[in-house]
């Protein structure tokens, strides 16, 4: 049996939960891995009733010798910051879900820990309870990943389903999440993408380690996607998630988020409401998923607590603080399919004039379908083969200016 | 740096999967992991080309001091349990994907691994690829487990997946697997059940610590099912799986094999071809999902890879040899929801001789729908509220003995 004392900074919903399930299954967890966890400390900046030892004072946890490992859960960037830095200068290990200060602050704080021979844990940053971070680390570590898409952000995938089953608009699609509380108080870090971001440089980090620049990530959010891209994908099989994708081929890799078509028959295009999964390709494991809630008291509780046994059960430091330089692939450099809705009077010579441009540089059509004309209006959807991103935006530059076309209105990547 | 030296009995398939990752990625294991993974020998009773030191007899590599972790791939029972235990008698950690040996033999291997303080580890026994078995283990270890659901047979799902969406009946879909090498040689473990049944009372083993008597496992494979049964449960919107099912409630178990509906927006329902995916349900992590290839041998591999790699880094013993006695409840005491289809001469009387025999045994309906007659036989198919298996079997019983009733033609429980 090792028993380990352990300190809670920031005891809202998450540290809160974490608390509850250690003291409610600490004899269970006891018994199934000899491991005795004991909540020493819990703090907040506001007064909390809880029946652990509570403390206004964080640093009442950083300096107390008995605990080895500290959770931080305190939902923010600053003073988070300052209290993982102080508690692993003090040679305790840490254990954060906070993934907007891990994206940020990944090899400062990675380094910070070597020095002081700690560990720095972040399985709950991505995917909430679902064991991904560990799954990459550890259970994949035979494998050469290549490639990693994830749908990572519970409430941009609740609305997109709703407004794919119900049919709703994404402002009441929005409406509704709000109301059954998936959402922030102000949503905009779901809705354009930046809460995505961050787990996808998370992501990239410990499948690649490789060193994301957060500001060179491109980020696109789902506030242009329209009911009309919803229903004319579904028609041609594809569901629209917003993806958080990394990839890496030698020593180019690529972080971004947007939202994309998934054909239907890939396992990501069946995860719906607020559910989260990353899909992970490597080899020689192939193709692999993991589902789960990614969000939430209960979901990152079980996160944090199997971090802090990680800790008390690791021989070998985990040599993740060793972050590599890759060359980030600009997003006009990727290659894909994509599908493109614009809107054109409906003329004589609308198509000859869109083939022509896509033709001069050389984006090669691989579907169109004229849609019923609305007013004078009509909207035109466009498959294209593999292009590069940077080619068929030129071809979309010329198609914009053309007399036949009033808009180009939405342009998706397919995967 | 930690050096482990490694042999491998059985090179076929898989042996040569693990041993070929290793060489085309020990150089990235060392960096990411720390640990320099090093194959002394491999053994095969038939006499293989391979680049690392080959022997015939699996004594050489038991008996070599220098070994520290012996892989078992020979695919036997026996004399698979002899090499094990012989390895372990000599102090060696023994990783293994076998499944029918680790189902027959647990508590024996896991108390000789106890007895001469090394591990015994079979990740690669259940999913392939997929890393449930240390997710169960560690990942959750802060949650109360109470039910798994696992695709866990690729060929019965691939079989299945076919008659769904090509309208194949059993046999065709079965010589189809057959030509894409889905299938052993002898299909009987497979199409039966019983393989999924091995992997049922592994995951029991993980998830409760349970000692799990096969013998006493229901098992029911997939021959029964006809394309009947697919089409009428998928007009209703369910999709019909093999499910590996385990549940614990306080001191009681189950563990039982059987195709089963599974509403088409669950996560499990989407799973298709060979694929496999494993449903937990877990307190406070809530629901989540594990999905990849199941069989194979670069998955195995990885799996395999990943057993001898946490065997290097762990510090603790993982206390899992204590298999605890639960109390396995019989197939007749479960309860659930169940679809039945029969057929009866369309005559008047026959639903309300149905309707009375299940009101007698206090089976409550949910749905009934009759199907076209085909010659003077109609198909009546009926859904049930959720009942004791005992009472409707009870129910049924009665019901195909009534003069107006030709025959029960199947009965698939609901998830």
């Amino acid at each position: 049996m090792k028993k380990i004392y352990l300190g809670i900074i920031g005891f809202g919903n998450i540290g809160s939960a974490v608390a509850g399930t250690i003291k409610k299954n600490r004899n269970s967890i006891l018994e199934s891995t000899g491991i005795d966890l004991q909540i020493k400390k819990v703090c907040d900046l506001r007064p909390k009733r809880t029946p652990f030892p509570f403390s206004r004072n964080p640093y009442e946890i950083i300096n107390d010798p008995e605990i080895s490992v500290v959770v931080e859960a305190t939902g923010t960037v600053n003073p988070a910051l300052q209290f993982v830095l102080a508690a692993l200068a003090k040679g305790k290990h840490v254990v954060t879900p906070n993934k907007e200060l891990i994206a940020k602050q990944m090899s400062r704080l990675l380094s910070a820990a070597q020095e002081n021979e700690v560990e720095l844990r972040f399985e709950g940053a991505v995917g909430g309870g679902i064991p991904i971070i560990q799954s990459l680390r550890e259970s994949l570590a035979a494998n050469t990943i290549s490639e990693i898409y994830g749908i990572v952000n519970g409430t941009t995938n609740y609305i997109l389903t709703h407004m794919a089953n119900e049919k709703m608009d994404f402002n009441q699609a929005l409406s509704q999440a709000k109301l059954k509380g998936y959402t922030e108080p102000d949503p905009t870090s779901d809705i354009k993408g930046y809460d995505a971001s961050y787990k996808a440089a998370i992501l990239a980090a410990v499948a690649f380690q490789a060193k994301v620049d957060l500001k060179k990530v491109y980020c696109e959010g789902i506030v242009n996607i329209t009911q009309e891209d919803i229903q004319y994908t579904s028609e041609i099989g594809y569901a629209i998630k917003l993806l958080a994708i990394t990839k890496r081929a030698g020593k180019e890799i690529e972080v971004r988020v947007h939202p994309a078509l998934v054909p239907k028959s890939h396992p990501l295009a069946s995860v719906s409401e607020n559910y989260n999964a990353i899909y992970v390709k490597g080899e020689p494991v192939g193709e692999l998923m993991f589902y789960g809630q990614g969000a939430g008291g209960g979901p990152t509780a079980s996160a944090i607590i199997s971090d802090i046994l990680q800790i008390a059960n690791s021989k070998l430091k985990i040599q993740n603080s060793k972050l590599r330089n890759y060359r980030l692939k600009k997003i006009d450099e990727i290659e894909g399919r994509y599908y493109i809705r614009l809107q054109a009077p409906d003329k004589f010579g609308v198509l000859a004039g869109i083939a022509k441009a896509f033709a001069q540089k050389k984006v090669s059509i691989a579907a169109v379908n004229q849609k019923e004309t609305v007013g004078n209006l009509a909207t035109i959807v466009i498959l294209v083969h593999n292009t590069k991103e940077k080619d068929l935006r030129a071809a979309l530059n010329i198609i914009s200016k053309l007399p036949v076309v009033r808009k180009v209105c939405n342009l998706i990547r397919i995967i």
